[in-house]
């Protein structure tokens, strides 16, 4: 057997044993071993993908939702630089993903060879190990390196603080199989399909306290921790949940939807200033929720052990996420406080539900209406900008969906191919249903997420594009005020209809004329494309009535 | 005036006295001071990109087809991320490229806010310098900071070794002008227009003095340099031209235009075995070339400083690629060495074209009939994988066009947007028309630069794709005989038709059914793209067979 199929079939059988289940591969002549050896292991499901930053993110979405680390192998050269946006995204927000990149090797770099660049190192601080692996050679010894080396790797990608990992995998030609079996010892890992060296289990966290304040509140931002301790210790504890979407908190009696809307009314802000916050996750989606942290007695911040979110400096001290949480031995507080959320929610709602079922379709009733008609058991992945903001300032409180975003970095890029991988991933776990809701440059800037080869597996994913002809927050933001360059440099109309990027890609495509027809539109099976058409003037314009809205019902009530 | 506006200012009018003409801006919050000075500088010409990938290889081709580095504009988190695959090639090819990222300042640094990540040496050994320009403060003696550092970024960017640099700019609100004129200090520069510090001339290389032997060969491959004075020393001294297409020396009565698929003829490579080489730029396209460097007596490597390319490992010196060419003192040889060849050439060429001429559409033959059809001062943009190597297979010699591609890293990404910005570039230099030959890979893999805003300047492009539906390359290498897994991991066909792609950009589309169709359809103006479909089967086998027919012409010559 050749060296280079040798490390290839010797590293897809170690990291399927250490758990491996997906793999996206991009097309290329260097990382033929790779694509070959994993293609051909009964335990790992490849997709193929034609453009390296879509598979990344694919691989991306596929570990996100299943849990697992996914990995992504490319061809050298550019190739392995288009996986740095998901490595970032993958490192910020703590997924598992292998970066395998095909090298050439030693005596092709730096000497003018094709396709041949600097690949040591390349992602720098974004993954958290590299390891140059070496030109494989036939000599005592190897297999041990190998799969002790891919333990290693799956250590640092499934462990306490998981992330990216980048494995550079120089190969020398012949880089196909040659059909001889032979090789100088046994390519075997250790019997019974164990692994060569079995990961650290991950430690069990210390347990959180809450505060013994009454006047005290979670916030809940985005995490891969379960927050169903935290949301239970808050009620337990008579404190409302102000619950980001990607958080997956935002449901219960405590889960206040309308926060947002209710901490940007001055009045009621200063007549809620907390004692306690503890946040969980990573929070301040909002410049309420940024504003609001900041008036708090105490911040604890917990998830994510050293890389605990505090962005505006407030935390006295840090939890941990995977916590056990202690709610205090003193009795609950006398409910006034929670049920002062509560009435101002409700009245919030009311406000919200008027304003947003006075006007036709628009991006907040898209948001709303859409958490509401999901079936159980959905997963549904939020995009960046917009989007997400919208279903943090409308979607009731519910159980049964998933919520999952790009929330480490927050990037409009790859959202696209993290749906789809998400929605695999999400199937193969039985999981049931996936939908996305996206703006339109999103789902531009990423459309080659949506190319799909006649040999891959379709995902049950709706993508619901909100069109609104291009970035709609900076409508919302001090550039809005600049109109002789705001529109070019900012509004980025473009003129794509989805419809057209549906046609491109072989999606069926669906549009919206009444968001009575969502339902239905959704109940079509994936993949699917369904748009619905706004304005970005005119959503801006909702969105401050809504508010003004809110701000009246709130002062009436007192 | 905010800090962050000055700064931008500063920063876009000293770069404007340092000769930056071209701007590509994505849209973002961060990087807002540094879009509107941009776009609101008299001399700068700014062109809008949503996909920061696509508007770093706008730049790209804006900096490569008017030789002067042009900048690249985005916001913090992923989107710089995006600029990597664009910095890495233009670091391997030699591009001045400035790389702006917006940032978001240090107290907003990895606490968890949004859109902040790591940006720093984010690009690590892919770009000539880096700096962490540090958050703009209003303080004297910044302007002299300010303006010094464009100076030095720009002498990276421009000088003898050419390249990219990348400015980390960390940006406080507000990041809106705001009326205000008012700066400790003067913001203006120095008078009359200067820079602060104007770049040191770039050196004149040392004169290369050809090897005095007859049998040499100048081989030409990618390269920014101007290669006529080595083309007008390989005819003075009766050596053949080989020449790759991105050299730009592919005329003259020394150019061998069929010299590949002669190095493929064992007993002629054996009979042309040389006595001495000289590369200039970027060559080993082709096995052949590769593997006919190994024969050569002396290897002269030119062009690229310590940079040379020397892909087998066989240069004996290095030679400047600037550099003056000085022919050796003696008398030409016989011309029985030269002659040699160009009967040969003849023989090759008639067998070649004879079966072009036979079959109908090909890719070969769209190739030779390409070039052929260009009008006088045509700027080409060369695809990578295919369609350059066809360029080279089957291209006739000429002059009156200049080629270029992205043969630094030899990537398919970004390739329509190299297109794109080298078109406006070439356009805006009063150059004459642009075209690009692409395969349907990478047409897809950036769709993304075909998106034109309602505002921007629309390039006179014409898109040539040779459509096989999938990865042609695959099907003339050792992967093609696993068919088991062939098409799927290689082959990866889409079933995306270009018309598909064209109307997804509001670009005009053309079928070719006919090879004679196609000057008419390259006639009509551009943006434009223009579609062939071809099988990848099909076109392996044409390959072969010319080169079957090249082999008999040869053999029945001698």
């Amino acid at each position: 057997m050749n060296p280079s199929t040798a490390l290839a079939r010797v590293l897809a059988d170690e990291l399927a044993r250490l758990g491996l289940r997906e793999a996206v591969i991009a097309p290329g002549s260097r990382s033929t071993p790779l694509a070959m050896a994993l293609a051909a292991h009964p335990r790992v499901r490849v997709h193929v993908r034609i453009d390296e930053r879509s598979a990344a993110f694919c691989a991306l979405g596929l570990a996100r939702a299943s849990g697992r680390p996914a990995a992504v192998v490319c061809t050298s050269g550019t190739a392995a630089a288009n996986l740095h946006p998901a490595a970032v995204e993958a490192g910020q927000a703590g997924v598992g993903l292998l970066l395998l990149t095909a090298d050439r090797p030693p005596e092709l770099r730096d000497t003018g060879a094709n396709q041949a660049v600097d690949q040591i190192r390349m992602f720098g601080s974004a993954v958290r190990w590299f390891s140059e692996v070496g030109v494989p050679e036939e000599r005592p010894g190897m297999v041990g390196y190998w799969r002790s080396l891919a333990g290693r790797a799956w250590g640092w990608a499934a462990g306490a603080d998981p992330g990216p990992v980048h494995l550079n995998i120089a190969l020398r030609d012949p880089l196909v199989p040659d059909g001889d079996p032979s090789w100088v010892e046994p390519l075997d890992g250790r019997p019974g399909g164990a692994p060569w060296t079995a990961p650290e289990p991950v430690p069990e966290a210390a347990a959180v306290e809450l505060p013994a304040v009454e006047r005290g509140v979670l916030v809940c931002g985005d995490t891969g921790e379960d927050p169903a301790p935290f949301v239970a210790a808050a009620h337990a504890a008579g404190w409302p949940v102000l619950a980001e979407p990607t958080g997956n908190a935002r449901y219960g009696p405590a889960a206040v939807g309308s926060y947002r809307h209710l901490l940007a009314v001055a009045e009621f802000a200063a007549a809620h200033r907390p004692e306690a916050v503890v946040t969980l996750g990573r929070v301040g989606l909002s410049r309420q929720v940024l504003a609001y942290l900041r008036t708090a007695g105490v911040h604890v911040a917990c998830g994510g052990g050293p890389r605990y979110a505090d962005p505006v400096r407030t935390a006295a001290s840090v939890g941990a996420g995977r916590a056990r949480v202690v709610v205090p031995g003193r009795r609950r507080g006398s409910g006034a406080w929670l049920a002062s959320w509560q009435r101002a929610d409700a009245a919030a709602r009311a406000a919200v539900d008027a304003e947003l079922d006075a006007g036709g379709l628009s991006e907040p009733r898209l948001a709303r209406d859409l958490v509401a008609a999901l079936p159980e058991g959905s997963l549904l992945v939020a995009g960046s900008s917009m989007p997400v903001r919208d279903l943090d300032g409308y979607a009731r409180p519910r159980t049964g969906v998933r919520v999952i975003g790009n929330r480490g970095a927050s990037g409009i890029d790859g959202l696209v191919s993290t749906a789809v991988g998400a929605a695999l991933a999400h199937q193969a776990a039985g999981g049931g249903r996936a939908f996305a809701l996206l703006g339109d440059l999103t789902l531009l800037h990423d459309q080659n997420g949506l190319l799909l080869g006649p040999g891959e597996e379709r995902p049950d994913l709706v993508v619901v594009v909100a069109n609104n002809d291009g970035g709609g927050i900076f409508s919302t933001l001090e550039q809005a005020e600049h109109p002789q360059v705001f529109e070019r440099l900012f509004g980025t109309p473009h003129g794509v209809g989805a419809d057209r990027v549906a046609a491109m890609a072989g999606w069926p495509h669906l549009l919206l004329d009444h968001p009575k027809q969502l339902p239905d539109a959704l109940a079509e099976p994936g993949p699917r494309l369904v748009e619905a058409r706004t304005d970005r003037v005119g959503q801006a314009a909702l969105r401050a009535r809504v508010q003004q809205a809110v701000a009246a019902a709130v002062r009436d009530m007192e």
